[in-house]
């Protein structure tokens, strides 16, 4: 199971991203925002820019995790990259509702983020470190 | 070949990415879009839509184009990813013309993006499996 | 130093969308453009334009340094990768200052990232050449 979170951890990512663009397709219809318009109704704007910083998030979520899994742990990795989805599935529940409550979600999702990025820049630091040794 | 597939399909989605990107380029001067504008005029908006449809889906297909070639099958995870390439590049030129034909396009490249996931988390769940056996 | 040379850059590529991301969110308060909106005040439309052309240049860049660096040469792909990585920082000054300065920085990135698919490219055709070979 160990070796195989990361992995695990990424396909549950890309059906989140897929989660939140079908959220965006059912919010255009029931709003009546057609494409290519990305704007006209704050409720649709909510999951439209949840879409989007899923994305963003994802993008540098994806990198993180699997560095941190190749040059420290892939347990610990995959551990923190659960979190980091549980939290952005909190953010975009949270986020499509209200605005203002997608603070708590968001942080939790960076804090995740900070410690693969942590892992990975410590593990990259030592193997340099090893590398460079006389 | 078969082993180079999943990165050549790759290297031809970032020039997928780099087309679209430079489509709105184009659309900026043709239109008269000045950045950091994104909208004033719907045939540019439907291009700036097909660049970040491209990106979103760009960022669900690499992972699981991947994935699917470590854990299931890199010949037939890079026959999925050609015909998401095809079906994106139609999608692109569909959309870019007309909002209400893109459909059929998205359909197909999801079709082909559903076949990889598949194969990743089939593969992943009978590396799980085979670890955790007596 | 030379092989943890691409993981070092994807980590700083990594830390570059969250400065963008965070300058969102500070143009966010300052302009007072509340989420979900997207406009609104020119100086907070170009901070957010930096945040997403750098996320799409991220999508594009990532896979090539990868690439580049395991069908061509790890070291000449970082030195692209760090080239890239200086581009898109001077990039997101001047654009978030004034768009019309935004040229420049965007083509030395697209000149390093070009280097980067170059490489890729043909290690991979030399690598499917060596697996047809007789």
């Amino acid at each position: 199971m160990t070796s195989q979170l990361p992995a695990l951890v990424t396909v549950l990512t890309l059906l989140l991203l897929f989660a939140t663009l079908t959220m965006v397709g059912r919010a255009r219809s029931r709003y009546g925002i057609k494409a290519p318009a990305i704007s006209g109704d704050p409720a649709f704007e909510r999951v439209w820019r949840v879409q989007m910083n899923t994305l963003e998030s994802a993008v540098m979520f994806i990198p993180a995790l699997w560095l941190a899994a190749q040059y420290a742990d892939p347990l610990w990795a995959g551990i923190a990259g659960l979190i980091w989805l549980a939290a952005r599935i909190w953010y975009a529940l949270a986020y499509s509702r209200d605005a203002a409550r997608r603070g708590p979600a968001f942080l939790l999702s960076l804090a995740a983020w900070a410690a693969l990025m942590l892992m990975a820049a410590g593990g990259i630091g030592l193997a340099i470190m090893e590398n460079n040794a006389p």
